[in-house]
């Protein structure tokens, strides 16, 4: 039995939970109330908060908000695993990260959980032939998360990328399940040749802050990446690495992802 | 005597010298006059200014303008801390950066002063219990300034935030008076226990583009942290620190965030 | 015969090569059809194009698009220069980007570029003595780009800024032509001196993620800089620097910036 | 065989050709290309062009766009009656306004028509128990078109409300089918009392600019009220009343709607 | 004892009424209870709500909505009048209109309700010498509510303007108290000579739509003038009015401002 | 000599006399410091102020200002009548209007003016061809000034159209010079029938309040139609005409249109 079924089985009502945490918070803050109505209360699933909130945020005067809802309601509906990887991130978020203590936090105010679903929502556009649509959208996510995905990037669920700005996944990169990104992190390229020549991380990995990797590499299964190291060449499973150019330092935690310690 | 004292008493009327600058720039640039006199001439103090100013990037149109202009007022006018340390921190900016010769210059076009001075008013709602709010407005100001800091995080004056972009504040971190920050700063935690774990940082410190400082460390005062630098450990007062990790490298000039030299 | 001029002498109608993918595109993408008429099909010229597309990403509701889209009309008009340096960049960003297939991608959809671009603009305005709003639109260009450029800083043509998010330059840098640059890039001072204190860059190098390059140095032609790398001194023409502090590391290919390698 | 009927079913495909007449607008007019294929030509059915161009028109900072065209397709799909109403209404502009030479014209730029068609749906909400939303919608549509209709007001189909600023009708009043109405005309109540106490309008009539009816009083069919006149008392069926008060002046075209002739 | 006094005194608290009346709206109707919360139940007085109402409908994309909130409170604050004549207004829509059953209603959304207040507040400013603030406000008034009231002239409390398109007021006129009003009234001028030029409009009277009053004359208290009338000439107490021009039709009734019986 | 050559040679410079009159307002009124440096002071001419404070009124979420701007602009430049025209009306405003003392005040806050102004740079587009604009911009007047005018319809010049709220006007009507024309007027048509079916009224006449005047008729020069009347034969010149319908009524003064008086 994986980690991620562990994690994304829930023994309660996630849609429940996040209702009554932002019924609490309306009645509570009174400048949220109105927010919290539009955004969540006056809605019957997580699915439509979601599409709801991000077409929000990356609407503009020139791509109308209604548009971009309707598009992000049509991913969700179309693919059921979209709403399942959310919802996996959601326990991410509120397992490994010591300042979120409600399942709401994340799925409204965490900059990092809604650029990684814009993202999937934006891969999914792209698997379905709407390339320019993706481009468009990978282009707000960049100026409204400071977050630049390439929509053909594959990610797996359980993700969580903190604090975000600046983060950067080229083309081929792969993401497995259950990995902590800090902000600053790129994943990126060899070079202008096009090809298989981005990052391949496995389950269970965590990246520090500004770390840098570079090149078609495999970095190992819960492998642990040193917050500012650029790393060029492949890494074991279980190995912790740091330094520019990054070299291995002993050996990681069990769950690396888990434990979020960046420290080198 | 300390600098800070010495820095924050200027000897002339910062208001009114604020003013003065900005019917100048009206006067001179009739594209600005609008903005101008919306957001500074028709105000009669700082304080409104600032609230204004900061509601009007803060705000969405999911976030009323008026309702967010009022809370910043309640801010400012409950704790007279608060613009005690916007004015101080607006003479750093004035004294360290080469390219700021007005006040007003960092007031309205500062990233990295706006990021300071919503996380002091987020600060204060955070401590008056209004924690959703907080969150609200500290994602609010990712998404607009690409800074992230945890509104627990206590914060002197005399600050100076360059740029700004990328820069991350944990939740126990402390800042102490007369810091010179520049952006890609990273104050992180060292894993996903509670409890305090972030970095203190003492008077008079500078610390470069893109270092991380991880962990609840000591950067001892008027010490300098090289850029790109990843801080794991404690930092001697007076102590320059480059590399990663971290190394000593010689001692620190006597004022590093005045110096403002992040070489290494 | 340099590199600029084989690049920046296409043998083709660029703006109608742009014209017919925008036709195509709201052809097959109904989502985008109101957005690329609005910002491409109704104008007749490729710096319409550019100030109608720049003054609705940087305008807000305290800077009206109709006085920024003349004043963009203004620069364009009056320094034919401008737009030959953004068909040069838009021709680097097709040749060296290999997720970049078609022309209108960068124009309408990198960050990098537009940032690029709104600095060319903003430093015509600086140098036309329009200080304030130059300020003003650098801060726009940090809030809505994440790239902040001092308006004073030189820039050839040719330049592709890939990813863009915490890209800072300082007063007195300069730039040459045909150079490539990663996200999270620096282009910093050595400290609160006023006068010539930043970074001297040469035609054809490439300079990776994250890295540093700090003080009134040269970096030499067709040198690249690994990426998070630290740079404090010379680099001499054709070498690869790495590490923090960036040691010399080999010869670098013939023409980094068109290979876009950062690995170290 | 009415005439309703018969005006109701075109045998033509009225969607496909609005279609075209839309597609031949954005081709000749580089200003609204944008605004049609944002508002027509991405849809595939009047529903949802109506839906969409009524929120757009109803919508403000305060009532979101989104979950105003969600309402608006709710009611659409629920009552099929109102989206016949509609297009008799389309073909009723057609054929009366001598203005009036495409179908999409009264669609997108009659404010009468708007005004109609908001009432049919609010309508529906106060028929489905959602009382404040319809008083808030009427609310609007007085705004933005200048035209009051309580949402209990019961309309027939087929018909014209031309120039429409200043239409008023009361919550008991009834109109019939294929009525022609003027602006600033009044269907009004006798007092405070509640209970049934506005106008009862028969099939075809015609009622000119500024007319005032007044009471639970029965305007016949095919009858034709003046312009100016003020109604008090029932009107014959077939006749054209005039004056302050208004008395009968003879019989009335056979179609008076269908004529359009306000004068007395 | 006059009515005003008995109508203005109620014996419950209107401002929890009407928060009771929000609230149970909000928890009824989802797609209101943003537009509630933000506009009713996140304050504490009617004053704010009335402020922050108007300055959501008057504000615009050139008058920012929190100088307008600001001045509309400043006042209010300043003049206890206002609101107390704002209340009178309340309790007459509810007496008087049948289809108003909340007091919620008029203050939220009857159009006639909002002009008269937004007058009350013009009246204000153009009595504190800020003529030109009041002539942009007239012109909002005109264009958001149909509405041109001239900001001198002098109402009475307990005004019901019902539908209120249309409605206009030149510059002498007074309306004393519990007058109702129907939409497309003229209180008109005489000429384009200056001074006292206006219709004087005493307690209790009843206009109905439509009607013109011109000159400098008095209508008599409690006295009816007829829809679509036209008086050029004194109108005695307690009498009937109606016709092209007026004339006496009988005696009014008891009250006819109470009554509302426009019929002639 | 016509009085219109008179009424249109002012011997003074109207646009700098608007120049220090939105000056003093800006110095003296601090809330419209903002809206008057942006409409008015930044700009150079008298067109330029008309072409932005239009396509502000008239531009909306789908209509982006910056096009409107420029659309405005060029028509303006194209035809010199039309700015010629402009002038006229607004000293016809400042002669015959006794609230209105400065020449800026119909400019900026009169809805009258600026709907007649819409409406003759509509003509303008209606002539060029542009038809479906015309229709787009004629709805837009219809509901933002709640005035219907049809682009076909010919207009002189020094006309002054009061209060404006219901002012419609047929495809084939025409207005002579130096009009006066009330709020609620129509110059409606005859029935269906396409060809000339609207009203010619001639130079110097003015118009009541809520006056019909319907078909291809002639209302001769410098009469007077009273406030309510209809009217649906030939009026001879210098006459006023009354009532429902409108019969002469004696000789009208010299110049009604300078009078102003709508009594009958």
């Amino acid at each position: 039995m994986t980690t991620e079924n562990h994690i994304c089985s829930p023994d309660f009502d996630l849609w429940q939970t996040i209702r009554r945490e932002a019924e609490a918070a309306a009645a509570a803050e009174p400048m949220l109330a109105s927010f919290l109505h539009l955004t969540v209360l006056r809605h019957h699933s997580l699915d439509r908060v979601l599409a709801f909130h991000l077409s929000s945020k990356l609407s503009s005067p020139i791509m109308d908000a209604r548009a971009l809802f309707e598009v992000y309601l049509q991913a969700l509906s179309d693919d059921a695993g979209i709403i399942k990887a959310v919802k996996c991130d959601l326990l991410a978020c509120f397992e490994r990260d010591p300042a979120c203590d409600e399942y709401s936090l994340p799925l409204l105010y965490f900059k990092g959980f809604h650029a990684i679903q814009a993202h999937r929502i934006n891969h999914w556009l792209w698997n379905n032939g709407r390339k320019t649509l993706a481009y468009f959208l990978q282009n707000r996510s960049s100026e409204v998360f400071g977050v630049d995905i390439h929509p053909a990037a594959r990610f797996g669920s359980g993700l969580m990328l903190d604090h975000a700005t600046g983060f950067v996944v080229g083309e081929t990169a792969t993401l497995g399940d259950n990995i902590s990104i800090l902000h600053g992190v790129t994943l990126g390229g060899s070079g202008k040749e096009s090809g298989d020549r981005h990052p391949k991380v496995g389950d269970g990995v965590m990246i520090g802050a500004n770390a840098s990797i570079l090149g078609n590499i495999r970095i190992g299964e819960y492998s642990k990446v040193g917050a500012g190291s650029v790393v060029v060449s492949d890494v074991s499973a279980h190995t912790t690495v740091v330094g520019v150019p990054a070299k291995p330092a002993g050996k990681a935690a069990d769950m690396p992802a888990a434990e979020m310690d960046q420290r080198i």
